[in-house]
Order: C-alpha cells, then sequence, then structure tokens
C-alpha cells in the first residue's frame, strides 16, 4: 500500500456544455429571441454578482467543433449551489433550445507535493487564491479530464510517495515556464465524476494550449502514467458577443 | 482454480437514472405538472409505507451534470417488485417528459472475507441491517459500479483467497476511517448488470467522496485490480424539494 | 496452429430487446391499445402452435432497466424464419410503439470437449433436445455475449485441445452444481453477431444467476479466457401478465 | 522496417446499412408506398444494367437483428461512382423513411503473398474476376471489418515476409476446405474506413459462416494477429422478396 | 524526461462534418431550396475571396457512407474565425437540415525532426507555404485522426530524440514516394482535440490513400507507435457539383 498524497479542496466545478438547436431556435419570434437573450444574461449579471461577493465565479464561452456550442463554467461553495444553477438554466425560455452534450462535475485541488510547511492552507491568501478560482479575462479555455494509469508495469498508485513527488516536482517546472501566458486550475473529480481530474486552461492563444500539454507529454508523468478524456476549446464570451453569436436576424 | 468468497445477498436494487425534457414539461400547463408531480409524490407515498413495512426503501435524488437528472433508488426484496416499480412509473404522466438515461440493476451483497464465524447471518440484526438497507437521510449520493481485473499479471480471480482476504481487510480499514461521515452499501451485479459491482455511497459532504475513495485509490486493492465506471452525484430530494425543482411558474 | 474442436449446430436464435415509447403508448386510444395487444398476443399463439410441432421457441419477457423492456426470444431452424419473425412483428401496430434496443443473433451450439463417442448426435434425444432447445417456465431470465480472449499471455485459441479441454470440464463441474436451479442455452455467434457466444439463463431465482456466474469466474477459463458483453435480466411474461404490464387505464 | 506486401486493387464498395423507421413507412398511403417500392425496384433494374456492361454489380439485402434492416451492397470502378448512388438512393422516396444505420467503404483487394509469378493480373481472367467481383446468387451474406494487430508481443505488422507468408498460406488452406460453400470476397480499406480490411462471405447456409471463421479462429493469423469489428447476417433479396418484405397492407 | 521536438505552428483548422436530413430537404419548396444553395454559395464565394486575400482557404467535399454527406474544410489564422465561421453556417437556412456528425479542430504544423538550420521559418517561403496551405484541386480527400502511442514497451514519448528522429526520416522517405500523386497536410491537435495530429490527404485517387497509408503501417513509427482514428473520404465539390448533389427536382 502506497502513501496518499494530502490534497486541499476549494470550489465545486460544474462544466456545462450545450449545443444549441439552431433550428428551434431560428423559428422563435425576434421578440422571443430577445426575451430568451435577455434572461440568460440577467442570470449571467446575478452569477457576477455573485463573483463580486467572492463566493464564485461563472462564465460563458463559445466551443468550437461539434461537440457544444457554448460552455457555461461555474465555480461555486456547494454542490448544491451547481445544482440550482443547472436547475435554474434548464428553467430559462433559451434553456428549450440547447440540449447538455457534455459536463463536468469536479471541486478545485490542490496536492501538497511540493507544499510548503510554513503556511495555513486556511489563511494563505495564496493557497485561498488557488482553491476558489476567478475565471481570468484570456479569450481562450481549453478543458480536458484525466487519469493516472493503473496499468501493469504503468501503475502511478503504486509508486512511491518520493518517486511521484519528484516526477510531478518535474511536471510542475515546464508548467512554470508558461507562467504569465496560461493559468490553470486543476480539479480533482475522483467520486464525482468519470475521470480523476479535471484541467481547465485560460490563454489569449490557443496554440499556448498545444505547446503547454505537448512539451509535458515528453514529461515522465504524462509519457507514462497520464490517460486523457476529451479535449474542448473555445471563446470567452462578453455579454455583447453573447448577443451577436445568437443573432439571426 | 482459486476459491470462491462466500456472499450473503439482501435486497434487489435499481437505481433509475432518468433525465427530464424540459421543453415537455413547460409546455404542460400548470394544472397538469401540479398534477404530475402529485402523481410522484403520491407515489413516493407508498413507497414510504413500504419501508415503514420493511418490505424496502426508496429515494429519490437531483444528479449533477448531463448524465441525468433525477435518480429513483429502490432497494426490494424481489426483483419482481423491482419491475413493477419501473412499470408503475413509467405509467405515470410524469414520466412522460422524463427519459432513462441510465440505469443499475443489483443485489446487496456482503462477501465474508472477514466474517465472524460466531453469528448466524440469518438472524444476527446487524448482518440483517446491512443486507436489507434503509436509504440514510444524507444530503448527498455517489453512485459508481466497478469490476476487479481479470488482467494478465493484475488478476483478482487468480489470487488465492489469503491474498484476497489480506487485501480486502487494508481495504476495510481505510473505510473504517471514514465511518460516521459515509454510509456504503455494496451491491453484487455479475449475472445482473454490466460490472461485477455497484457502490452506493451517502454522505453530508460530497468531499467525502473524494477523499475516501481516493485514498483507496493507493490501496492494492483498487490499484492494481479495480475497474471504475461511470461516477455520479447528488442531492436527496425531499417532497417539498422536488416540488420546488419542477416548479417552473 | 491449435486443433478446432468441434461442434454440433441446433436451432437458430434471436433475442429481440425492445424499448416502448411509453408516452405514444398513452395516447393511443384505449381501442387501439386494446388491438394492439391482441395482435401480439394472436402472433404469440401462432409461435405456441409452432412450438407445439417441434418446429421452434418463442418466449416474452420483461427486461429490468434502460436498456430494454422487452425481450422476444425465438428459437427457429432457419435464420430465414428469424427474419421473417422479425418482419412480421415491425409491421404490428405494438411495433410501432416500441424502438429496437439491442439483438443477438446467435446458433445452439454444443462443443464435444466432453462428447461421448458412443451416440449419434443426429439421433440422441438427450442431445437432440439441447439442440433443439424449448423455452422453460421459470419465472427469470439472464442473457450475455462473451468472448474467449485472444491476448498475449491469455490466448484460449492458441492453447491445446487438452488444456481446453480439461479446463471446460472443471467449468463444467460448476455448472453441474447448478442442475435443477438453472437451465442454460449456449450459442454461438462467430460470424453472425458481435461477441463469440450467447448465454442464454433460465431460473427461478435471479441469485441463482450471480451465484453461479460469480463462482465460474474463479475457474480458469473464466478468470483468464472469459470477456463478457452486457448483462440483461428479466422475467417471463403470461399472456396475462403482458396485458397487465402494458394497461395503462 | 518491414517489407509491404504488394497489393492489386479491384472495384470499389460500399456496404450502405439502413433502418426502416416502419411507423413512417405505415404511415404513407398504399399509393404512395407502391411508387416508393417501384422507384427502388427501378433503381435496382438500372444496377442491373450496369451489371450486365460488367460496370459494377449491386445487390439487396435483409439484415437480422437491431443493427439494419437492409444492406444495399455496390461494387463499382470509381468512388465517384459510389458517391453517385448514395446520392442517388438518398432522393428516392423511400430513403425518407430509412437511417443509415452503418456503412463500409473498401476497394476490392488481393494480396499476392501466395502469388503466382507468370500472369499479368492486369489481363489473367481469373484474377480479374476476383478484382471485380459478381454478387453470386446464395441465399445469406456475413459482412465483417477487421484488423490486424500492432500491440506488443502481437503485432502483424513488425513479422517478416516469410512469416506473414507462412501464416496467410496456412490461412487459406482453411479457407479451400470451403470452396463451393462460401464464396469470399475481401476488400482494403486503410485509408477508406475505420478498419484494415472488410470481409464479405456468401453462402446458402449461415451455419457455413460460423463453422468456417471459427476453424480459422485456431488459426495462428486470426488467433494471435486479428481483431474484428462487428458482424452482420443477413439474406439476399429479389425483387420480389424486396416488394413482400415491405408490404404492410 | 526525453526531449521534446520544436513544432512550428500555422493556420488553424476546423474540419466541419455535416449530416443532411434529406427528408426535411425534400419538403422545402424549390425556391427555399434554391434560396437555400444559394446562401451557401455566396458564402464559398466570400472563402474564395479570403482565400484570394491569402488570409486562408476553404473547401466542399462530400463524403461516402453514413459518418457523413459533407465536410466543409476550414483553413484561418485564428481560432476566432472559425468560430465565426461555424456561427455564420449555423445561421444559414442550409444549415437547418443539416447535423454536425463529426469535427476536428486542429492547427497546422510542422514538427522539425528533419529542418534545415539554414533558413528562418518565419520569411522562408516553402515553410510558410505548408504553414498557410492552399486546398488543392484534387478529386479527393481523405481524413483521419491519429496518436502516438504511451503503452508500456510501445511508448514514442520515452524514447530518444535520436530515435524519434531516425524513425520520422524512414516514414518521411515513403511519403516522399509518393509526391506528386498526394498533397498531406498534417496539423497538431494536442490541447485542442481527442487526438495528437489530424492528417489531411489530397489525391485524384483514393488507392493512392490506401497504397500510401499501407506502405507506411510496416514503418516502425506506425506499425508500434500509432493510434488511428476514424477515416473520411470524398470528393471535392465545386460550386455546379454542390448544386447538382442537391437537386432533389
Amino acid at each position: 500500500m502506497s502513501e496518499a498524497v494530502h490534497t486541499l479542496e476549494g470550489w465545486f466545478v460544474h462544466h456545462d456544455f450545450r449545443t444549441i438547436d439552431w433550428s428551434s431556435w431560428k423559428l422563435l419570434s425576434p421578440e422571443d429571441r430577445q426575451a430568451a437573450v435577455d434572461e440568460v444574461l440577467s442570470l449571467a449579471a446575478s452569477w457576477k454578482e455573485t463573483e463580486n461577493q467572492k463566493q464564485g465565479s461563472s462564465g460563458m464561452f463559445t466551443i468550437l467543433g461539434h461537440k457544444a456550442d457554448l460552455l457555461f463554467l461555474h465555480f461555486r461553495p456547494t454542490l448544491e449551489e451547481l445544482i440550482e444553477l443547472e436547475a435554474t438554466f434548464n428553467k430559462t425560455k433559451f434553456a428549450d433550445v440547447t440540449l447538455p452534450s457534455y459536463s463536468y462535475v469536479s471541486v478545485v485541488e490542490l496536492s501538497n507535493y511540493v507544499a510548503s510547511d510554513n503556511v495555513d492552507p486556511e489563511t494563505d491568501p495564496y493557497i485561498q487564491s488557488r482553491l476558489k478560482p476567478i475565471i481570468p479575462d484570456n479569450k481562450n479555455i481549453c478543458f480536458y479530464p484525466m487519469n493516472k494509469r493503473r496499468e501493469a508495469g504503468q501503475n502511478w498508485y503504486t509508486l512511491s510517495m518520493e518517486e511521484r513527488r519528484e516526477m510531478m516536482r518535474s511536471h510542475g517546472l515546464i508548467g512554470r515556464k508558461y507562467a504569465g501566458k496560461v493559468t490553470q486550475v486543476i480539479s480533482g473529480s475522483v467520486g464525482l465524476d468519470d475521470w480523476e481530474w479535471g484541467v481547465t486552461l485560460f490563454a489569449d492563444d490557443p496554440v499556448t494550449f498545444k505547446k503547454l500539454i505537448y512539451e509535458m507529454r515528453f514529461d515522465e508523468v504524462s509519457a507514462k502514467y497520464s490517460e486523457f478524456g476529451t479535449f474542448l476549446v473555445g471563446n470567452k464570451l462578453s455579454e455583447e458577443a453573447f448577443r451577436a453569436y445568437l443573432d439571426v436576424e
């Protein structure tokens, strides 16, 4: 039996991906479409208010490709709030022209493979800001879920703490090279969703996502021990961009 | 040929996950929606009556994410009763706005890797209460199915009884650390559904699911010999919460 | 090259699983529902007639869970008859409210790993009754498809005939312990469907399915060499039970 | 780097599997159904004309089970003709009540593992007839796609030409035992579809498919190096059988 | 930790595969169909204008088989433009009769396994033309995604730079034999979509796709280290061919 690493948990996360039924959307009257957009933007305003009160963070994104058209990303202190947000959205007029195409449930996580012993995570401002992240204003988002492997000969969970710590340190060094270019939020989903972690990246150039993840792939922890799920990329939507995206006049 | 462990079976279990067609739900008149909710809550009252007579246990839950909106969880002495419950639900007005999105068929199981020889399982109150579990009042639920591996080099079913017993004992010790925080129901589904076991956890904080399962993942029986299916998490629904969840006025 | 075992083939088999669109069913008038049920039961009567003439066997079952609602199980001397039965069913009024959710095509098979040399299979009454099985009256049914593995290190098809024969003999001994409790029909589907075999079990208690298959899993042939597909369980439907199951008044 | 075998390519192949929406079919008026059947049979007559001109071959089949109801099988000299055939079919009235449920794109292939050096494949009548096959009149069809494995320890593509040649020779000997009973068309689909080959078998008894493929499974090339996709079986449809199959009066 | 190869990135790529709902298309009036085709061709004219301004390249293709009917292929300098193109298409009348059936997001990539040190990639005309490819006029297209393996014993990412360079050089030699017959565009999709690369081939005979990829499969880098996704093939559509393809009068 190998020693489990200690983790800190922060806000719960719901990645709520939606596909738009554009035919149905166009069949609505211009007034109904206007009202539907207004209703979503009114929700978005309330999400912003929550963020201002440091009780969570939410963002809207377009997604490129057939997997989804939109992503509603929510960070909240409790799972209950996320369920409430999903139900509230489903009750909107706009939700009637969308289908949930994918989603991911997780909780922001810091693992102390490289933790300092000198800070109290409950009060340390840096740790607290990472456990309760505010969605940044970068243009692009990238999301993917991942596992650590448990195959014979490549089993992360039978490595010693020292081996895992050393590999995670090396892994972190690559990430550090992209500091300032990429903001990364790691959320744990063991017991919450189908993979062990969700990774959410923010940047102003999607090539950065490719370069960061490709470079990491040659690192031992990715090369040998990581399994990746689906990747979704898109753009942040301002209020105006959301209106323009749905404008079919 | 390895020696099979002896198991005790209790109540049959049906995890009946449903997705709501919210557009259709909203198209119903307020009176029809009211009648539909009343009809489901009337069924729920009959389920409670069955529970009071110690002939089963049932619960309603919301599920976060695109995999399902609701879970109707039923424990009953026979498979016939579960089939009858499913048909009765499908005949309700509310069922017309739902689609079965996932389900799991199993039977509550105790394996005697660590059994005491001094009790008669047919009469022992503790064993009987575990074989015929009453759904607790915890806020959160977590469900996932799992297998034991049969790969070359990591094959649970070719290990000796002693090896398996020792690993299960160690595994149980982790679970014991979470006693009081998590209630766990293990149900066997070999011959009944696509995985070998279903695991249903109840707690008042979903982070507990993550911490328990993540800690276990470093344990040999999980690290080497377990395969996991989909994970679904949600919240218990009281009668009032069910009404509020479906309220679209 | 390993020696192939000789097999005997009997009746062809079609497991025809259907999901009911309950909303559409309820939208029919009571007269139309009555007529639809009568039409299916009239088919069932003709299937019984075929069985009486020893030209096949058919049965109707409810299935628990989201994978299917009904199973129509048919044994017939030729594939043509099974295609004809499927087309005839699809032309009924009731079929309009069902969707084919799964199916399995196979042919009853006896492999002579443990055959006696002293009988002529073409005339031996026991062998003939196993090649042309009549669906028994047990309450419960279990179906699953399976393969023998062809992985490096666990490859059934590179074992010698002697090794395979010895393992199948040991495997059969477990089955024999359940004689009287479980009736088993093995049908081969190499070249007919996606797995190599279909297994159909009949019993009066579904726990028997679990105990039999779980005990076999520790046997070498299952532990090392078997891969399993989906498992479906349900109950046999008499004419009256079929009427009651579909009664939505 | 291993030496690639030389291959000869003949006609392109499209297996176009369709599922019938029987409810919609029944909703058509008898006149519309008659016109829809006539339109398809008129296409079939033009396909026959193409075959008479030795410019291709086409056939219609019923498929047993939920995977498809019909197969339209086309051999043509170019991919363009197959695209044209698909578009023409999609424009028929009958196509409106079908959904494409599966398809396979390939090109007839002969590999010269066992080729004679004394013939010019461009003019040799036997080779030309195999590269440009006419669909035979056998009652039954079986289709499946397959790969050669590239796993560590079981990698076909790292074997020497000699090893591959010897295994293919042994494989061919089994096939030869079924000469006269089974007609086999091998088509390559590397770069055209998801598997490396498609195999189409024709026979007058579907048990022959099972016996041939099962016997081959013990042969080294199948036992160690082959991966199989889905299997579909059915019956050839004459003009009258097509009319009868769709007759819902 | 193995050394990552340096890569150059060019235009972003969106493979937008669509399935046509032919029944809905036929239900439109001839005038509406005419207007819908005109609208798409008007978009196509604007794409051509973009290409003339060297700001991207776009093409329309028919795809054979059930996976898709059409492919809209777009190269553009930014992800934002691709998202805008997708939204613009979704707002057309024609899009209402299509469903997105598959898509792939990537960015044109050159890896310098075999790079010359004497050129400045930012200005070198050859490198710039490969990073910003114009879709050629060949009749046929082939698309497939692929990964390099990370399995124990066959792990590309733990090989040394020298080993990878040597294998890629040998791989390139095969490609060079097809120079003039096949145009190849490699685009990287690590961090952008579910596989690591997308490969798009253009040729005037689809047999060339098969022969190129099949020959490469015996090359070590494919034989041992490559995993392939789905393969889609089709034909380039001129304006007239697009009109004819959709003509259902």
